[in-house]
């Protein structure tokens, strides 16, 4: 960077006023390593200072060693504008405040440091291009010790307070009201997990009691140790006994009977209920805030004006071709998402039979572990790195789209990560649910990739396993893992710093017994927050809730676990905020924002593949079927033989060895001379065509999906209407303050 | 009714104080028979002027026969106080009216007139009471002979502006915001409807061409003179031939081909860009009257203030149990709308059977004719009936809610009795869509009512023939009909009023000369309107927009048929509000309220019907099947052979004739020693039942109607993000002005 000559104007532009008060509370710290005293970087910065300083702002300098802070202090008169503009008689009878809140204030103040612009090379550069270019290092407001931020660290943000309620208040006086309805909301959420909880183990006691020892169809398979079975691949795969998955037969039926459709349904039903509930909630908490005529936009503009009165106020703008771009953006992300995930079940499929093949004795015999490690592996890495592509491309396209306000923009960039982040998690998991085993062909006639290799059959006991051991895996494993890097990665970088800093102590140059100069350095050593802070929270619980409710019919624990995680996560996040963090920038707000219409999206498609999860992955249906149709009681009652007995024959295919292809070879290992093995389908045993109950089955299945996908619609609809968005309390005591305003007002014209 | 005696104090309180002044702009007209000067009417009467008289009203009084007129006009400090509490400074930047617009007069003094209440009998009698018991015969607004008035019926109401666009401004200074937003969504409804025509007569122009005399299916129809079809009814029907439908089957082929399913996809994207492109429609016609932050239920609430500020506010009450004897009352309600509908089926079949075994030989041979013209009008009788009931029941329902305000009453009342009235007209269409002919049983196991009666048999050509037929009678003659009688009627007894009026003239007793008087006499001899004038024209028009997008698919000249109704439609309410009937209470309105949710109600139900309408009434899921699976052509190109060669018999079952039911009395007029008889269905030969053909038919059909849902509903979805409901310009403008407002008050502050 070329130096800037200094000319006399400049410099005497430049006289900046630094004053000395010490008890002031500081609404904001600007930091920058000393610097000496012509570089252009120190010339960029007393310009920037000597802006605010015209502004109406007090500046307060300390060096500390090789880092120098700048505290910014901000006069009433911008606080007074604020509010003639914002606070005007209209709303005066809904908001009472005489003072700006010291959330506003920090709000408002970092607006004004955001906003100011120095002119460099002809181009205007704002706060963040100043610290992109290493002008000032970080800007923060600081956290106090006040009353608040004590009672918030004594009575929140510790784990011993795990089971209380949340002092949404008083979170929502330190951290402004975005901050509060997180809390307020993920509070809400891990309430409502308790029922479905609940739900959860009933259901799954229910499968314990009824199902687990004592379920015709499992009986049935543990007996069949005659039924040999066609085998599951193409290289040295043996023919195996239908009885060997006995224990997963018996495991499966824990999740896969009737009680999982009653828990799908309930489901379905309570992420309506979920959001009309939250939508009450949120009212009830919001009420005593006085938001009810807060506008963003309006306030945006105001403070626009108050900044730069002359400034030009950026109009609308909508483009089709911009939208169609933005489309096809995202569309083409979704695509290459949903690629990788098929490129990686390719991959573990290729690698399987190369690992078959392999001239390493250990690698051949243990193929199929290898190649689902090393894809586990790959799977993971590839959303680690999707995850930041993600976001990189999110903000392309939501700048793309011209967004005019700020919650435009976060709500266009909401949207768009949020759709690819949920294709990155749950692409592979719809494969596993809806196409593994499903597209595989029959024995004699594979479908294969390349025309060679075979695709990945399901676990011998049933599709619906494969399903839950994912499940699994995400809500126990990845979860606790997660939170244990979320907690431990700012807490260890923490104490680095502070070990660091003990190290490199230099004694302060000067004002160092300063209590403000020892708040912001007690400040600066805590870990940096962004505008994504929050997003990113929010993020993650959307995801979690998506993982709780869309695939609950395949795992009735998953609310369970989802509980016991939010439980930490609240405390977990509390103390983060306020021990390892610096403070975050308050932001006005009444109500979770996109989120909501992101949940109610999750909560259509729960309903969705929850209706296909158990049209589809599970046996519900054939057993339907079975049981009405084809079984032994479908022509009355037939005495002492269970309805369902005969359904495991029923539901195998027979398929005659000699017409296997060329590529299949069997492992002969443990039976030899098999004419016949048996796969589950529903194909005539002459041409392997689909034979009627398959096509009688198909239809079963699609009808389920219409009629639970309807009835779902029909009970939401119902709970929508049912359940007012507005608890009468809070209606009531806006009406009677709308009431009394007017009153007033009428007052006035009397009295003229 | 009991005489009150007049105690002394109340004769006093009663002196009325009328005005004789000829040149005010009467506000409203109140209408009595002149009666004697102590009866209790005229006791009421004198209370209820004086009442008024003490709000600031001035009142005229003026004797014309057997009628008394008494003009009310209101004082300006009724005015001043709304403007003081609703012009409040916030809001001036938007609403620069210096002086109340003549419809906002209208408005205000309606809503004093309908809240002034006297004591009687110790109970609250207001003006509807009064009017109840007679002691007003009726109370109006005055048309105006100014300017606007005079445009209108030159520019508006008369049959040649047919081609031209409405100037809804002036109907909106005429009549208030509500009816002119009617008057541009109707246009606008119209306008779109051209489109729709448009590709309707493509899509028929289309099947026209390719299909009417060139289809494989209609000529393998027609050369079946060899296929004996089995009876379609029990008492002496004879067997039939294929091709006596020859004419049907070329005929049913325009509307039921590849064209049709197009043409709903068409229109299920018609009905959501309908919407999209509505609301940006209204943003524009709405940007220039200033109601962006008018709140009705402020307005609402001023007024009730201005009128009484002692009164009590009724507060919001909302209680579960209400709602559940609601929604119980609305299902009760659906559910006898239901069984009406089906009574007359079963009506149908019992009456049929019963005139051909009657004595009377021509009833015996038009059986057939004679029941199905006895059900139209019995269907017709009910539609009637019903559509009183309904508004009965709910107005009960809508009372039931205990609504707060005005609005909230009737989006009640208008959701209820729109569900009322959509189920008394659609649920026989829906029968005849997808039941009629599909819950028959076959030959030899017929389903029948009682055990007795068989159930009617769709037309012999197919069973969309019937729904189209449906279709045709109430696009064409119900909609020529009922238009005729909606103008016919008043402009009757408008003229006969006239009639009556001069055969029964007698001398005015006073102030005959006095032009207001004329005025009022003039008004007076005009229709009556009433709170749902502008309610019954929206339901029509509604319930008319969805007879043109549910069953689009089955009459593609659904759309064209509603275009040319529309046009006359406009001109006729126009015709019928400015010459025929008297003023409509201005009312204020920034949008059609709750018809807007009803419209998407409706879109999405077409969107649904229409799918089913493909997949389960017409024959194009079972022709796609036969073309790429069981059909010439399905292992690969057959050359020289049509694709659907073969289809019409495969489309039929085999029945053996000594396996029918003794309940079947076959007339051998035409065929005698039948053996084997077809009929519609996929069934086995052998054991009748279902075919693998049947359930894999079956199985399409309802991916089918999965699919076109789910693409449907992506599409509302992405023309919903693509369209923004607000015009960029609109937006801006606003935008504009809310700068100019915060600059203004910023001034303000600096210079103090």
């Amino acid at each position: 960077m070329q130096t800037i000559p200094r000319t006399p104007y400049e410099s005497d532009h430049l006289l900046l006023d630094f004053i000395e008060t010490k008890n002031l509370n500081w609404d904001f710290v600007l930091v920058c390593k000393t610097g000496s005293i012509s570089s252009p970087e120190e010339d960029k910065r007393l310009q920037y200072l000597s802006a605010l300083q015209k502004k109406g702002f007090k500046i307060k300098k300390v060096k500390d060693g090789k880092i120098t802070f700048y505290g910014v202090w901000a006069l009433a008169i911008i606080f007074k504008k604020y509010a003639q503009l914002l606070n005007n008689p209209d709303k005066s009878y809904l908001s009472k405040e005489e003072e700006v809140s010291p959330t506003s204030r920090i709000r408002i103040v970092h607006f004004f440091l955001s906003k100011t612009a120095i002119e460099s090379n002809g181009k205007q550069e704002n706060l963040d291009d100043l610290i992109k270019v290493g002008v000032f290092e970080t800007a923060f407001p600081l956290h106090t010790k006040d009353q608040t931020g004590e009672d918030l660290k004594k009575s929140w943000a510790r784990w011993r307070d795990l089971l209380y309620f949340q002092p949404i208040e008083e979170i929502r006086s330190y951290y402004g009201e975005k901050v509060a309805l997180y809390f307020a909301w993920l509070g809400w959420y891990t309430t409502m997990l308790l029922y479905a909880a609940a739900c959860g183990i009933i259901v799954l006691f229910y499968g314990l009691i009824l199902h687990y020892d004592n379920s015709q169809i499992s009986n049935e398979i543990c007996a069949a140790n005659d039924t040999i079975m066609c085998p599951l691949c193409d290289q040295n795969c043996p023919y195996w006994l239908l009885s060997d998955t006995c224990t997963y037969a018996k495991a499966k039926h824990l999740f896969d009977n009737e009680g999982t459709v009653f828990f799908a349904m309930f489901m379905a039903v309570w992420a309506t209920v979920f959001l009309e509930l939250w939508k009450r909630a949120r009212a009830k908490t919001v009420s005593g805030w006085e938001l009810y005529s807060w506008d963003e936009d309006e306030e945006e503009l105001a403070l626009e004006l108050i900044n730069d009165p002359e400034c030009e106020i950026q109009k609308h703008e909508h483009s089709y071709w911009r939208s169609i771009v933005v489309l096809f953006g995202v569309c083409a992300v979704i695509a290459v998402l949903i690629g990788i995930a098929q490129a990686l079940v390719i991959y573990r499929v290729v690698v399987t039979v190369s690992f078959t093949l392999s001239s390493w004795e250990f690698l051949r015999e243990k193929a199929n572990t290898a190649a689902v490690m090393s894809g586990a592996v790959l799977h993971y890495l590839t959303i680690v790195i999707m995850t930041k592509v993600n976001r990189v491309v999110a903000t392309y396209l939501s700048n793309l789209e011209q967004p005019r306000t700020f919650t435009e923009r976060e709500n266009n960039f909401t949207i768009k990560v949020f759709i690819f982040q949920f294709v990155t998690h749950f692409s592979s998991l719809f494969y596993v649910a809806f196409f593994l085993g499903r597209i595989n062909g029959y024995p004699g006639n594979y479908v294969r990739i390349a025309g060679h290799w075979r695709l990945e059959e399901c676990h011998p006991s049933g599709c619906i396993t494969d399903l839950f051991i994912q499940m699994c895996i995400i809500m126990l494993l990845k979860q606790t893992l997660s939170n244990c890097v979320e907690y431990l990665s700012p807490y260890l970088s923490y104490k680095l710093r502070i070990f660091k800093e003990r190290r490199s102590r230099e004694p302060a140059e000067e004002g160092s017994e300063d209590i403000a100069a020892e708040c912001w350095r007690r400040n600066y050593r805590l870990g940096p927050v962004n505008t994504f802070s929050l997003f990113d929270e929010f993020l993650e619980m959307v995801i979690q809730y998506s993982f709780t409710t869309i695939f609950v019919a395949a795992f009735p624990l998953a609310p369970l676990l989802a509980f016991l995680n939010n439980m930490l996560e609240i405390r977990l996040d509390a103390i983060k905020m306020m021990r390892l963090k610096r403070r975050l920038v308050p932001r006005k707000a009444n109500d979770i924002g996109i989120w909501l219409q992101v949940l109610e999206a999750v909560g259509v498609l729960a309903v969705i593949t929850n209706g296909l999860v158990i049209a589809i992955t599970s046996d519900f249906i054939p057993r339907l079927i079975y049981l009405y149709i084809y079984g032994p009681c479908a022509k009355g009652s037939a005495e002492g033989i269970n309805c369902l007995a005969g359904y495991v024959n029923y539901s195998l295919s027979v398929f005659r060895t000699k017409d296997f292809e060329n590529l299949t070879q069997i492992s002969e290992a443990l039976y030899t001379n098999v004419t016949e093995c048996r796969y589950r389908d529903y194909r005539s045993p002459d041409d392997y065509s689909f034979s009627s109950q398959f096509w009688h089955i198909f239809a079963a299945r699609l009808g389920f999906v219409i009629l639970f996908e309807h009835v779902a619609v029909c009970i939401k609809f119902i709970a929508a209407w049912f359940v007012p968005d507005i608890p009468q309390q809070v209606k009531n005591n806006n009406l009677e303050q709308k009431k009394k305003h007017l009153l007033e007002e009428l007052s006035k014209v009397t009295e003229e």
